[in-house]
C-alpha cells in the first residue's frame, strides 16, 4: 500500500486514522448542530438555540486539535507527496466543517430574535426541510470520506443543485410576502439570511465532497457541476 | 535566528519568503477586487464587473500554487515546530484572500442584478466608502504581516468594529427604506447581501491580522476584541 518502510507507513496510518476520527466527532457535533439549529428556529424555542451556540466552542476546538495533530504528524513522519496532501485535505476539511458550524450558530442566533417577531407561515417548514437535506448531504460526505467513496461524494456534489433551487424559490417567496405585508420585512430580512446560511452551508459541504474525491482519486472533480451561484443569481434577478 | 544549520535555515527562508511574496500578490489582486466591486456597484458599471468577476480566477490560482509550494516546502524542508506553524498559518492567509476575493465577486454580479432596478440614493455611496475601509484593513494586515507587526494587526483588529457599527446603521436604513417603499424592496434585498458580504470581507481580514499576531508572536491575539456578531445581531433585533 506504501512505498516506505511498513513500520513508518504503519504509524502514519495510525496518526491518519486519529485525525480521521476526530473529523467524524467534528461532523457528528456539525450535524447535530444543523438539526438543532433549524429545530430551534422553527420551535422558536431559545433554549435549544442557547444550546447550538454553546456548542459551537466544542467544534472549534475539535478542529484546533485537528490543526496541532496534523502539524505533530507532518512534524514527525515527514510525510510526502500523497501522504502530505491527504494531510492537508483533511485540514480543509476541518476548515470548512468548522464553518458549517458557525453557519449552524448563526441561525441559532437568530432564533433569539426572531422569536420576537410574529411567525412568517410556511417559510420556518422550508427552511427546516433544507437544513435537513443539508445534513444529510454532510453525513453522506463523512460516509464517503471514511470508505474513500467517489460514487457518494459525486452523488453529494450533485444534489448541492437541490439546496440552490429551495434557496431560489424560498427567495422569491419572501419578496412576496414583504410587498404583500410591510409589518413582515425585518422578520423576512432574517429568515433570509437563514435561508443564505442554509445554502452556504450546502457550498462548503459541496467543498468537502470535492475534497473527499481529490483523496481517494488525487485529482478534483471535473468541473461539471451545475454552477450554484448563476442560478441563484439569475434566479433572484427575476 | 534557526536552531538548525545554516544552510538548511537559509533554503527554508528564501522557500518562506517566496510563498510570502505569492500571498502579497493575492492581495495586491484582492485589495483591487473590493475596490473595482464597490465602484462597479456604486456607478451600475457592468464591464467593471465583468473584470472582477473574470479576474476571480487569478486569484483561485495563486491560492492553489501557495498550497501546492507549501507542500513542496513541508515535503523537502520538513520544518518542525515555529517553522510548520508559520507555513499552515500561511496557508490559512491564503484561504481567508480566497474568500475575500470571492465576496468581491459577489458583490460585482449583484451589480449585474442591480443594474435593471431603480438607485437607492445614499447607500450605494455608503456601501463604497465600507468597501474602501476594509480594503485599506486588509492593506494594513499585509503591511503588518510583511513586517511581522503585532501592533499594527492588533489595529486592524480593532478597526473591524467599525464596519460592523457600518452594517448595523445601513441593515436599519434599509428597513426603513422597504416599509416606506415596497418598490424598493428587490433592490433593498441585493444591497442588503452587498453590506453583509462587505461585513463578511472585514470579519475574514480581522481573522488574517490574528493570523498575522500568531505568525510574530506565536500565539493568538488575547481574546478581548469587541464581539462583532452579538452588537450585530443585538441592533438587528431592535
Amino acid at each position: 500500500m506504501q512505498d516506505q518502510d511498513q513500520h513508518i507507513a504503519s504509524a502514519y496510518d495510525r496518526d491518519l486514522e486519529a485525525i480521521q476520527a476526530m473529523i467524524l466527532k467534528m461532523g457528528g457535533l456539525v450535524e447535530a448542530a444543523i438539526l438543532d439549529g433549524a429545530r430551534s428556529l422553527e420551535s422558536r424555542d431559545v433554549e435549544l438555540a442557547e444550546k447550538v451556540r454553546r456548542g459551537d466552542r466544542a467544534i472549534d476546538e475539535i478542529e484546533e486539535r485537528v490543526n496541532e495533530e496534523a502539524a505533530r504528524v507532518i512534524a514527525i513522519r515527514a510525510p510526502v507527496s500523497r501522504d502530505l496532501r491527504v494531510i492537508l485535505s483533511v485540514l480543509k476539511l476541518a476548515a470548512s466543517l468548522e464553518r458549517v458550524g458557525d453557519y449552524a450558530k448563526n441561525i441559532a442566533k437568530r432564533t433569539t430574535v426572531l422569536v420576537e417577531m410574529r411567525p412568517i407561515t410556511g417559510a420556518d417548514a422550508t427552511l427546516r426541510r433544507m437544513a435537513r437535506e443539508v445534513e444529510i448531504m454532510l453525513k453522506d460526505a463523512l460516509d464517503a470520506f471514511t470508505q474513500r467513496d467517489v460514487d457518494l461524494a459525486m452523488d453529494v456534489i450533485h444534489r448541492d443543485h437541490d439546496i440552490d433551487q429551495m434557496y431560489n424559490a424560498l427567495f422569491r417567496e419572501f419578496l412576496t410576502y414583504m410587498m404583500e405585508d410591510p409589518r413582515s420585512i425585518t422578520a423576512c430580512m432574517h429568515l433570509h439570511f437563514v435561508a443564505k446560511n442554509i445554502e452556504r452551508m450546502g457550498d462548503l459541504v459541496t467543498n468537502m465532497a470535492e475534497q473527499v474525491v481529490y483523496i481517494a482519486t488525487g485529482s478534483m472533480p471535473d468541473d461539471t457541476r451545475p454552477k450554484a451561484d448563476k442560478t441563484a443569481y439569475a434566479t433572484e434577478a427575476e
